[in-house]
């Protein structure tokens, strides 16, 4: 029996996100039924990250065992003539079999994308939220420096939220803009070691509404303070969020036992 | 009776491409569709450039005439809650009567994207020519450089090309790397007064052809004596192309009457 990880990419759109559900076509489903069919026996994928429904990935990662004869390097071509174009598996390696995709994953980047514009915009319609008032950008920078560090982030999740603990440490939290035809793109970058239940799409939604003057750029040091969910904007669009990278410590592909386990529940 | 000028931006992955046809939706019905709607009266409208089908637009313009007491600058708001959201109007103008969306164009630029990697990718693949084999980087910019200036392109066109002339003046053929994870993005630039029918699919066919060493950097060159087809590459799918930007001189908002018209058939 050997573990493979994969590294996927995929346009979420059209997903009823990560995880296997009930009420729709999962990127998971997706995934273990070209797996099953490709190993000849059944397989089930453990994720990295649990996005949600619309949220795209450009670095997922799964990981599965089998005893297919197929070599640990070659799952790319195979699973990419039964995927549909929508999933791409870019990468495929073997690991320890006690290596686990979520336990050990050390950190995740997410990007959010907003097209800030008076019109939508065709091409960007399912990678960005558009926002048609014009946002400023200096509150918005201010508010995203108090981010980073190791902060009691229990306002920044939804109701449902079953982390354990809410303590998370943010290494970093970015702005980008671009001005293009018509508009201008607003990239957010936000690296951390790990995230709780909507947290990049709440950051999103509140540096919104601080680029639209509608809340003070000390939004997020308030929430720090009163750990309370109202101290912070409206959860932003699925469709603007990417899962753009997550991290594994060397260690994870060496000796997986000699590390502390993340075992803390978290989603997105 | 009032002329209005549209500037549109769609993803062409749904359509047959810009122009009305018996076999599946075009983006010019499916606009004169909202604007009967929004108007009240059947509409027509001439679009700057003939995308074919899965061509995209950042900004492609039509113009149409119309009684109709709409402020002219308000169509986007207007016609945006009748469009598909992979169609969107992102400015609006009045022009002079005798303004022509085609004829008075000076120039146009495309982009014609390439993803350069061992697989393909998800988020790209509507927006990308896939290319699994390395591309050499070189012998691209030594050929392109060979393209800017006054040249007869008669090899540069598909079998179908109904151009009286065949000389073009292009301004610039320029190439932009940009390493992403898994892979390169590279991106052709291409500008010029007027192109023919699947020219510039036909000069991205022929670049890949000369980054896989499959064609001398000279091929462009050659194909300028030749004035034959088969100097080139084949013809680069539609996905990867995107009509960028129309140019008109300022006088074309003016007095379109002193200007000279092109009245050169054209497409794509």
């Amino acid at each position: 029996m050997k573990r493979i990880l994969l590294t996927l990419e995929y346009d979420g759109s059209a997903y009823a996100g990560w995880q296997r559900q009930l009420n729709g076509l999962s990127v998971q489903q997706a995934l273990e039924e070209a797996l099953t069919a490709a190993c000849g026996h059944p397989v089930t994928v453990t994720g990295a990250s649990r996005t949600d429904a619309g949220v795209h990935a450009l670095d997922q990662r799964a990981h599965f065992d089998t005893d297919s004869p197929i070599p640990p390097e070659k799952y790319p071509f195979v699973l990419n003539t039964l995927l549909p174009p929508d999933i791409r598996v870019v990468e495929s390696r073997q690991t320890p079999e006690d290596f686990h995709a979520r336990f050990l994953s050390a950190g995740k980047r997410y990007t959010y994308r907003i097209w800030n514009a008076r019109h939508g915009s065709a091409l960007r319609r399912s990678t960005h939220w558009h926002v048609p008032v014009p946002l400023s950008e200096a509150p918005v920078r201010e508010a995203l420096a108090t981010l980073p560090g190791t902060h009691d982030f229990a306002a920044f999740q939804a109701a449902g939220g079953s982390a354990r603990t809410t303590v998370r440490t943010l290494r970093e939290a970015d702005l980008t803009l671009r001005e293009a035809p018509h508009g201008t793109e607003w990239t957010l970058t936000v690296t951390g070691n790990a995230f709780l239940y909507n947290m990049v799409r709440i950051i999103a939604g509140t540096a919104v509404e601080i680029g639209l003057g509608k809340r003070a750029p000390t939004a997020f040091e308030e929430a720090f303070s009163t750990l309370n969910r109202l101290s912070l904007g409206q959860t932003a669009p699925a469709c603007g969020l990417e899962l753009t990278r997550v991290f594994y410590p060397d260690e994870a592909f060496r000796n997986p036992a000699a590390l502390r386990w993340h075992k803390e529940p978290e989603s997105c």
